[in-house]
């Protein structure tokens, strides 16, 4: 008798597309997919993360997907060692979701997010068996059409065999009494500067709260819960819709400002907390703060 | 009995989003929207929309979403005031389609196009029952899983109560003999300048045009009907996408050259009306004339 | 009897977008698609193509389009003489593809690269019964409703009637024994240079590799198999994800660095073939090799 699942499903899964391959080439990608499956349903998250930046597509990515319902695809194509020797991936995490790119770290972050991950090295002879020459786009010729198959129902058993993944970290921030020390980890299309420290490590309403990039001199900057509160061209921190703390110049670029980028280091620091903020921080310590 | 439209419908409605967002962020607002309804169809209006900018984003989204077909529901994220006290809004329409997003001006222009608008103030209790600690990212958290149910057809009145919106229209443009005084209100990617000036009352083939933006002299300007029509670097005056006045500078930009942006006063003038224009204009006043 | 294929098919068929309209413009026109067939799939290749430039306008969609399913619909807008006399065309090819857009030189590679092409000349008259007044935006009043008309089923002989189309062709280049002459046919998002040298006729490991940009003098250039293997800022040669030969700044720009654009002659001499390569090249002449 056949195996539960071996089959095609009557409606094939959703699959989401993250890459920094611009539309034109995520164009293809498209194709390929499409040409597998035709009814496939496919959402782009964007095809213009920094280019080969593995950390950030890593930390975006994350942040991105792990929205979506269980059971869908999520695709990522960040690929700066393709035609080397990193393994294609597919990855089932525990809710049902597959997560399907090079092995290089982009797809770990979300694997542990969703949970429970299981991770199958890919074999090009049973997706494309027909071989390639010479080519190294694999994000059209090898990922597309093993997603399609995926998408249709098919077993990653089939399309490869269990094999580690390269566990790669988003970097964690270091928590101080009245300090967190932490990095920029994403700098977003408004020149926001988004760390890797939790809202809710800073205290939400602190007092003499000040911000250190980099190596320069802490400045004091306001806790607000919006853009609008700051005030035009003026600096602020506050909650990114990532979960973590952001600095923000509203109305203009703190990546500018700053001369930061990914990888600058972050220091808050501050004299005390603000009334209310210690209980609102103890009774929900799990849940990320937001702004948008 | 169950009332008409009270339960899911068989296939969901169709959802456009627009916002400021930028792709990264717009991503966590199609998960949450396909978590709550997985088969919902999604349409990517843009989420490069000028930032923060309510009345270019009530042009530019009246115009791109009236061409939707009937029992849309759009969803429009452009939210300076996120975390304050603005309403979360759903406005159903006469011919069945739904806009949803803050009650900033941003969707008014549209539903008065699209006519009849009633409008209900969602009520973030009924659709995020276990709430949320401290988050403002509403475009995720709240408008997306409101307008997820409204696709799978569940009416307004289960979501909020019927309330006023704020009542936001078009800057509009007054008509002389022989000149019209408007704005600029959107620069395009292009960097043409899109007024409010409707293009027919702007006779076909003026003698003596001239246009005057900002505080500038007036310069001859022709009255072109495609940007070919103008030569490269030449400036021109054309009818755009919009049915309104444009001034363009084709291979150029218009913004550029004449240092104008949203707001920017635009005045034409001229001498006469060409032949030929003045039955055009009467016997089709209410179509725009269009370019593209 | 009804003929076959003269009603609306069970599902419509995909449609894909390609134009150089911007997003904000794009937007009405999916809104027109989707009025005229609500349940029309429609995926986005892109809205960004360099504006007016025929050329690299019909190789970019070439390269997009041809791994897309057969059967499916792809619309192209890129229509500098829109408003003047070209013809709207629908082109159908052999494998049951569908091209959509202005006469102009944009849709026929593609037309050729799926083979077999017969064109029809679209009528205005009936896709537009009502007529319009003045209006130019062909891309949302013209190709928009005609597609999706093509999408549920509607025979192409309804439309229009069969005409020639323009047929443009990518430029050629010419191959001596140990060299090649070309041009720079796209500029991609990276700023790397795509030229029209298929991928094999350079050798694999070509020995004393050198390309001339423009009129500049040859420089000496390796053939890497991917970027990462050329370090950062350094220049290099390798096979494009379009099958052709690409000349790439790691992690910078070819163009800035060259001053070159789309239409610059592209040189490539070598001294001989490296060990191994004639023996790829004879064995699979037909495939181009390709990265990402």
């Amino acid at each position: 008798m056949a195996p539960p699942r071996a089959g095609p499903r009557r409606r094939p899964g959703l699959v989401t597309l993250t890459s920094d391959l611009g539309w034109a080439y995520a164009a293809q990608v498209k194709g390929a997919l499409l040409r597998a499956c035709p009814t496939v349903p496919l959402v782009d998250l964007t095809h213009e993360l920094p280019r080969h930046r593995i950390a950030e597509a890593a930390f975006v990515l994350r942040a991105m997907a792990s929205s979506f319902p269980p059971g869908t695809i999520h695709v990522a194509v960040v690929d700066p060692g393709v035609g080397g020797q990193r393994a294609p991936l597919a990855i089932r995490c525990g809710e049902g979701s597959v997560l399907v790119g090079p092995d290089n770290g982009v797809l770990a972050p979300l694997a542990h997010a969703l949970g429970d991950p299981r991770a199958y090295r890919l074999d090009p002879r049973r997706i494309e068996p027909h071989g390639r020459v010479g080519t190294t786009f694999d994000g059209r010729d090898l990922f597309a059409p093993a997603a399609a198959r995926i998408a249709c129902g098919e077993p990653l058993g089939r399309l490869g065999t269990v094999a580690p993944f390269q566990d790669r970290r988003i970097p964690e921030a270091v928590r101080g009494p009245r300090s967190v020390v932490g990095e920029v980890v994403h700098v977003d299309h408004f020149g926001n500067l988004i760390s890797n420290v939790p809202s809710e490590w800073v205290p939400e309403s602190p007092v003499g709260l000040a911000v250190a990039v980099g190596r320069r001199r802490p400045v004091g900057v306001p806790w607000v819960r919006s853009y609008e509160a700051m005030g035009s061209g003026r600096l602020g921190t506050l909650g990114s819709s990532f979960g973590t703390a952001e600095v923000a110049v509203a109305e203009g670029s703190a990546a500018v400002r700053f001369k930061a980028r990914t990888g600058t280091p972050l220091r808050f620091r501050w004299s005390r907390a603000g009334v209310g903020a210690t209980e609102r921080v103890n009774s929900a310590p799990s849940l990320p703060r937001h702004r948008r």
